[in-house]
């Protein structure tokens, strides 16, 4: 039984963002050598999110309409009166998605369906952020 | 240190449906041999969500309404203009419940509390869906 | 590797109540003896959520607040007619966080970014709840 970490960087560009880190998993537990357990994909932020689903272009830019709408910016939040980065909404955004994913390895690959894509949700960039990618198994 | 894996068939019959998978997670920790460690169950799908909460007739009924309100259907969403089903408001509702469920084991049986239930969603059905039950431990 | 299990009790003393218990966590996972794995959190209750997020005591209000919005009291709910507590907002709730939160370990300790702490977020008390850490790893 083995356990292999991984930080993964990534430096976002926007202030809202969706990033398909979905190749860096599999590099990730390829790298670590484990052909069966579980890969699980962890957000080291408050306002970065972490959610599985499908990356079509049209799909994405709905998320983050339905985000908008659920958690609007600037809505006389009282964190933001205390953060100079007026960003509760990037906090309430990233506590509606998951600060970690975890998914079944087997044959040495993450375990995805056809549609499934592993995305990074920026709520609060652009930033340098970090996501750990931890392969437990055999 | 033992790894246990189980694909899970499920047929759905509705477009949107909550199928309950307690007892199917129960049998597969009991053929895992795992006493103590913890399962995994994971939706392989985009548009099938999982969550573990009371089983019981008008609460499944406030479940789906209350995701119904946040995630309506055919709002004109992006997605629906190039996907045949339309199924935009079946992916939100999907991220917003869980894609994978960690639970503990003890005893060789999911830890659970009186009260819960492990649920799949179905929002894009009737089909057929698959979730995978891995079991790590001793 | 090693599995390690202890459960937390927590009393609250509030219907709607916010409660960090990222040192309890900390502590489990020196208890554990484990220095690299992962720590699993788990809800035992359905009224009970979890979330990682910053604990800043203006975002704390917005957070039960934006819960509240998307989940109000009493909203003429099927299960609050058969229910003597008129929980449906909580189990709601409930859903829309986590159940679990899993979190890498290393060097015995949980990994947490500087802003993340964990919260068990009462929807239906005051209780006496319990919260399942569990510590797997080598």
């Amino acid at each position: 039984m083995k356990v292999y970490s991984e930080t993964l960087s990534i430096s976002t560009k926007n202030r809202v963002e969706l990033v398909d880190i979905t190749e860096k998993v599999r590099r990730a537990v390829a790298s670590s050598g484990v052909s069966n357990g579980i890969v699980n994909v962890y957000s080291l932020h408050t306002t970065l999110g972490l959610y599985l689903n499908e990356n079509e272009p049209n799909l994405r830019m709905d998320v983050l309409e339905f985000l908008d709408r659920l958690a609007p910016q600037g809505r006389g939040y009282h964190h933001d009166t205390v953060d100079a980065n007026a960003n509760t909404f990037s906090h309430l955004r990233a506590i509606l998605l998951s600060n970690s994913l975890s998914l079944p390895v087997a044959g040495g690959a993450p375990v995805l369906g056809t549609w499934q894509s592993v995305f990074a949700a920026e709520f609060d960039g652009p930033r340098s952020r970090r996501v750990i990618i931890q392969v437990m198994g055999e």
